[in-house]
């Protein structure tokens, strides 16, 4: 099957696995995007989908291990031919961990910098590849806290935080010129998860307040990033609730 | 006369002189809020407020010198007293120079700060007393390249803008707990103006291509961060023409 | 009187009213420097420039209100008169305060950026004017925590030290290709004063395990980054406590 | 054999394959400890431990990937029971590479960020375990331009320069309370090694008026920084060159 003439343009959700990439997808799909979703397993995003579906709009989901160099690129190989055409792409993928620095291990420190850097620099990568002929689209990647701050414990998280900033900033440098928007929101607290309900209930109280990020207005905001005209693009943002101390 | 029974919100606009603060008042007025705009002379406001009249909207032209902290005090009462609730802030005065270090008199270093930094102060300093005690309000703060870097020949603008760009922070910690949401956009490029058309002639002509900013589209960001969710405000973002060095 | 031929080359410290300022006046007079310091009141400087000549180096003191164009340029014009070359220029005004942004007033907002930003600015301007045309010289401007970050309460002393940021960033891209050294030390934690002593007593206790900055270790690397060779130069770095948390 | 008793204390530096790396275990080794160096291969080290040799110092190669876990933890182990305990660790391994994004490969990505990061990370920890029980030791990272910014062409070198100051900053605040000094010196310049001579002739021939960082300067400043006592120490500072625009 090939894509089909005037197929909808695609926005690609690396990492939809939890509530913010689903609300990223679900929000672009009915800003009219097909909307193409991953996380390592497929069936895991079959709900999703089906969401994104009953909503009206258009969702593929694929297993992908976004570390992996060659399932990265087939994966947009697939999406371009038979899907349609990619100008929106969202790296989503976290791995926050957190360990004093001497019971870090090599193996855990591999772990995080694959999953949060490795794998962003491949979706980058294999975005601005399809993107650059075009001098178009937008490619988003998710910062933290620990993108602006290394603390203590966090030598693994904000090493690869740390990166994958280094990557936005560069992609944003080298791309922008080529018409092709590169942006670095940073989400500074926590967000209404089921993580964070079953780990931090204390902060997890503070949601009857507005104390904790609504995926959904996380995604109001990529959307908006997306949506930006050429002549005013914000490369980064920072996104707390009102009574975060920062 | 007094302030109306359900009179609109009001958005406040410190600096209304160029084509940015223009566009941020009609955009606020667009959005329901009676526009209150000021300048250092109230004539040069005229057209500024027959527009949003024009437009539909409301507004009020006021003279007054933004460094001065009895005027400033004077016009925040006037404006709570006889026009409305003051919901937004936009404090948008600039006062771009260039001198080398040796060449800068204490005359313009005073002024510029003035005219940035003291102005800023007041103008914020007037918003949280009436916002602190409702919860509730939106003040802005227009920073430049400048709030962020030092360059040769900026000591003057750079020390004031640094300085505005510290008060957004203090009273972005202050009060975002107290429900006030406190920005700092950083305008990093020439806008559409006449100041630019007149004297980065160079500059100018990459309008065609998007290369400058538009006003407009500077306003509807300061609109779409007021609307941010409390759970999810911005208080720094960057805006930037596309092809625009960084 | 003329300056003697073959006078030792000149250290000025602005603002030695404090034992940072002292300390830095007596290393550099141990140096060989001619120290030159002011204060507002010269009377208080006596112990200082007594105990200098005890340890058997040269010091003037001078009554000096650091926000005054007009003293400031009769005292550097003095000193390149009747005492020697000035080399070394260190701007040690602070002048921290803490208020809520309601309660802060011009008067203090006003003062404080006067202290530490425009007199600053006035030292600076100054001490360019007599190096630039030798080639030659340091500018060491002091900055502290609230450089960096502006936190609640501070609204008036970070965009003081926000400006004086600017001010050494702007002047070392501006002067450093002209061959002088302009550096920014942050000085980030409490330092053992009286004022420390009798206001923060909890911080002081830590002094017996040094848990306070030692003024004599301060000037140590004030005088290590003057001796610093012209091909690698630093501009900021921070000082600090072992135990502080940052 | 086993550690004499009262060895002298042992600096390590990781990558001691150029100038810079050099130049600080002769430092080291002048100041009276025993240099242990490393780098790929054992018998580059020769030229170097024979130097220190005959400079009257003490000296000990070893060649070790530091991008491998056992290697280091041996290595470790190694010195502590057969040569002194470690109290300084400099890691000084590079990888500067400049690629467009699309022109990046998997491989080259992973291998400069395993270079730059990862055994900066298992040189980091390794220390810790040692330096920990002892509350006493000084471990530098060695930072450059890209440690800061993203630039153009720069995603995989920057990517592992920022985790390497992510590294730096997490362990300073982890480990600072405990005694260990860890700091992150920025190189912002060219350094005078045969790789500057070999590919940037014009940037090369600055040498001759400072234009270019000498290592033995560099190295200074790293002894310097191991001699802070506990109540001032530095955390990140610059180096560049006088001429060197930032």
């Amino acid at each position: 099957m090939k894509e089909p003439q005037n197929a909808p343009p695609v926005a690609v959700v690396i990492g939809a696995g939890d509530a913010t990439g689903g609300a990223i997808a679900r929000r672009f799909a009915r800003g009219g995007y097909t909307a193409v979703v991953t996380r390592r397993h497929q069936e895991a995003l079959i709900p999703l989908t089906k969401t994104i579906t009953a909503e009206g709009g258009q969702a593929h989901g694929f297993g992908c291990d976004a570390r992996d160099e060659n399932a990265m690129i087939e994966l947009f190989r697939h999406v371009e031919e038979q899907i349609g055409e990619v100008e929106v792409v969202v790296f989503n993928i976290g791995a926050n961990v957190h360990f004093s620095i001497t019971e870090t291990t090599e193996r855990v420190y591999r772990k995080v910098w694959e999953m949060a850097a490795l794998a962003g620099f491949l979706t980058g990568r294999e975005a601005a590849k399809v993107m650059v002929p075009r001098n178009k689209g937008t490619i988003i990647f998710t910062g933290a806290t620990a993108s602006l701050r290394g603390s203590s414990g966090f030598s693994a998280f904000a090493g690869a935080k740390f990166a994958l900033r280094a990557l936005a900033q560069s992609m944003a440098r080298e791309l922008g010129p080529k018409g092709i928007h590169v942006a670095h929101p940073i989400i500074d607290g926590a967000i209404d998860t089921d993580f964070i309900r079953e780990n931090f209930p204390d902060k997890y109280a503070q949601k009857g307040q507005d104390g904790i990020l609504n995926p959904e207005h996380i995604a109001e905001q990529y959307w908006q990033i997306h949506c930006q005209p050429r002549d005013s693009w914000t490369h980064e943002l920072d996104l707390r609730p009102w009574m975060e101390t920062f």
